[in-house]
């Protein structure tokens, strides 16, 4: 009766079994206003339950509304609680056409992880754990934890020759939230954001759904071509200088100076994303724009490339006159990062695990480069070409007359190949139709070599 | 010679060291363009260094084109290169009057984190960090780690008598971050979001903010009172029906059911925070809106409170036809959250030491809880009334007859006493003059009972 089914191994109690039975046949009706319910005695005897039990689902049901009492009456059913319930659809299932597996996966962007010292890593862990007060748990500085900003500042210094005063520097959620809030933090109504074409897609997609106005910066071998800002406002320019994304061009420093001019003349900041420069393999190391001049920047890193990318860690070097305002746009957004994985950062800083880990990547991923380079040579010989192959996890493979268009793209899918045509970045519209994005970070050697041999192999089926 | 100095025991490469030297000598136009450098032979006999170190730096210098070489000539500096540096301000440093120390701290929303079991959550830390497979360290869904979207489906059953679908539960950076995408997810274009008017800061500063127009709902014992939105278009409404923040009433079933049935036909969603039901100590616990019909109901926790504030987790349970946008906002807000933490928390919710560690703060925030009831009562007699009291962290505490305008803010700031009034919660154009906030649960028994005592010297001061 009442049509109410006890389960009495379920980790619900009794009571609110009671109760939720109830709600719904009150919700759906089948239960009218004014009727009223069995007494507690009949109840607990009908479901065979304690009357405490009972007096407590009717408690809750008293308690929310679901029942009015009046002295000497019974209880009864309130007014106005019907409710006509939709169906949530299920959207339908995306249709996943019929690919073969992934063989030879080129993704970018992807630090090779089966390296990563997780023992290390679990031991700054450990020891951040027993370091943090009490107060460190509770809801602190949106800014980041003090000792690794301080940290940071020192790493600044000896991998990348940056003067960089702790108090300018903000803990994010990686880059991707460093430059959610810059891009909120600079916006002048009406003036766009001037960004390299093709860059990251984050930063497109992110501005195309604020309903950002963008201007593109054509880009070069060398980088960004800042020269159309010229005599425009705009809200601020993003750029990566030290290894362009995706072609990989380094800005020369006579560019450099160029763009710091124009943003000191349009009063307009650089952001400048430094994601993936410490992995350099040929050449100099590159300095970030922010040394020529950290008034006009908003140095943009990560730790996803060096660490791993589900810790969600990076940070913003931020001239002083933006500080409130960060401050403010990151308390309403989320309040700060969390506390322990920011502690065992400054911990892997401290003593110095950090470097010896980068320096181990630089040259575990260097080898893969170098294999990838001789690949390519055998595979392709001079017909090929790689732009950005000095430093980061991925270069950009141009092929003498060929177009990577739709046609390219089923066809290496078919063949079990994961690769982006350069294109998808940009658009048509900006050419780089003959170029390829080769992601090796994450790949073996003898994973390589046959990769780019599979890769040949669907180019020439497609170029004939 | 060449104003360079090298200190020998920098963590910054001595290589860099002659490089940032040139560098800042050719920003600053110290070294004009054209003019030539020494030769590397010239340069590391002065300097005291190998050549290998000179040729070092020159090769950076070039890569980034600070310098020109041609074949044959001298090795030169490069065009256009020097920089008018802005100095940078410092922001005049905020003029904090001078009052005493805070002795009576009654701020809301702070659990006591003396109390947290940070053993029993280490020992979670680590039984995740040998769990996690190396690919879940990787870029993953922004939806959040699955076992721990299950086990917390399984906890919403057994805490709040929710029927939870996991594929509807996702993790975000606290509540905060879930109401931010939220309120990006929800709005439509010139329609105002519904809220409780008073209610938390936070909700109202980001609409703000974001420039979505508000439409403010007024608040009694019971809760919102949403007879407003009858006829009104609106993108969402937000409401905190278990523990109206910051008033304390719970919405009774009649007015639960009303505000269904405006978001149906209104065609909107109902923004449910759940922020502190957890911690119920009188009467029957009370189930969410979002049990009577989740088709209209965006239901957000967090364990801000039941955890701690800096672990930064919390998660929203959302109808399917918004799965995907949210996921894509996500995705462009800051990726996913941190995994290790996701991780530990769907141990420490599968082993139930979460369940008992609730139960505990219940008991002891109940005591707490009882000894401000007392004080109060013992302080105020029948002249004060708490609003609020039955569960959370706070209540509001009604004296008759006062109000607590900036004369009292004066005066128990001088008093060494830390509380807010509740009109700052909405300004004083809605009222409640007379009612403070009073958050107890970080506060030991014995330092509530002489806290309420000085607070009723400065009320007794400010009434005279």
């Amino acid at each position: 009766m009442w049509g109410i089914t006890l389960e009495p191994n379920s980790a619900v109690s009794l009571a609110r079994q009671i109760f939720l039975g109830f709600q719904e046949r009150i919700i759906t009706g089948q239960l009218q206003a004014g009727e009223p319910l069995p007494s507690t005695r009949a109840l607990c005897k009908e479901l065979g339950v304690s009357r405490n039990t009972v007096c407590e689902a009717y408690d809750m049901l008293l308690t929310e509304g679901f029942l009015i009492s009046r002295q000497g009456a019974p209880t009864r059913v309130a007014q106005g609680l019907t409710i006509r319930r939709v169906e949530q659809k299920n959207l339908p299932a995306q249709a996943t056409p019929d690919h073969p597996p992934v063989a030879w996966d080129f993704r970018t962007g992807q630090p090779d992880l089966s390296l990563f010292p997780w023992q290390q890593w679990s031991h700054a862990l450990r020891s951040a754990a027993d370091t943090l007060s009490v107060q460190e748990l509770g809801y602190r500085s949106p800014k980041g934890y003090a000792p690794l900003c301080a940290e940071l500042a020192d790493w600044l210094l000896r991998r990348r020759g940056m003067a960089v005063d702790p108090a300018d520097v903000f803990i994010t959620a990686g880059a991707t939230q460093a430059l959610h809030l810059l891009v909120d933090l600079l916006r002048r109504d009406g003036r766009a954001f001037a960004i390299e074409t093709p860059s990251h897609p984050g930063i497109h997609t992110m501005l195309l759904d604020k309903g950002y106005p963008i201007h593109p910066m054509p880009v070069d071998g060398q980088g960004a071509d800042s020269s159309s800002l010229e005599g425009t406002t705009i809200s601020a320019a993003y750029v990566t200088p030290s290894h362009q994304f995706p072609l990989g061009g380094i800005l020369p420093a006579s560019r450099r100076a160029e763009l710091l001019r124009l943003a000191k003349e349009g009063g307009f900041l650089i952001m400048e994303d430094d994601y993936d420069s410490e992995f350099r393999y040929a050449g100099a190391p590159v300095s970030p724009i922010y040394c020529m001049d950290p008034s006009h920047v908003a140095y943009v890193g990560t730790f996803s490339k060096t660490l791993f990318p589900a810790l969600r860690l990076g940070f913003v070097v931020l001239p002083k006159a933006f500080h409130n305002q960060f401050l403010h746009l990151r308390t309403y957004l989320d309040v700060q990062s969390p506390i322990l994985e920011q502690a065992a950062l400054a911990e892997f800083l401290r003593t110095r695990k950090m470097d010896r880990h980068v320096q181990h990547m630089r040259r575990a991923y260097g080898e893969r480069r170098d294999v990838l380079l001789r690949s390519i040579e055998r595979a392709f010989g001079p017909s090929a070409r790689c732009w950005g192959d000095a430093s980061g996890l991925h270069v950009a493979l141009q092929v003498a007359g060929m177009e990577f268009g739709e046609a390219f793209i089923t066809a290496s899918r078919n063949a079990g190949i994961r690769v982006n045509p350069l294109w998808k970045y940009c658009g048509l519209e900006y050419g780089h139709r003959d170029k390829l994005l080769l992601g090796y970070a994450h790949l073996t050697p003898d994973q390589i070599e046959p990769g780019v041999a599979a890769l040949r192999r669907v180019i020439e089926e497609c170029a004939t």
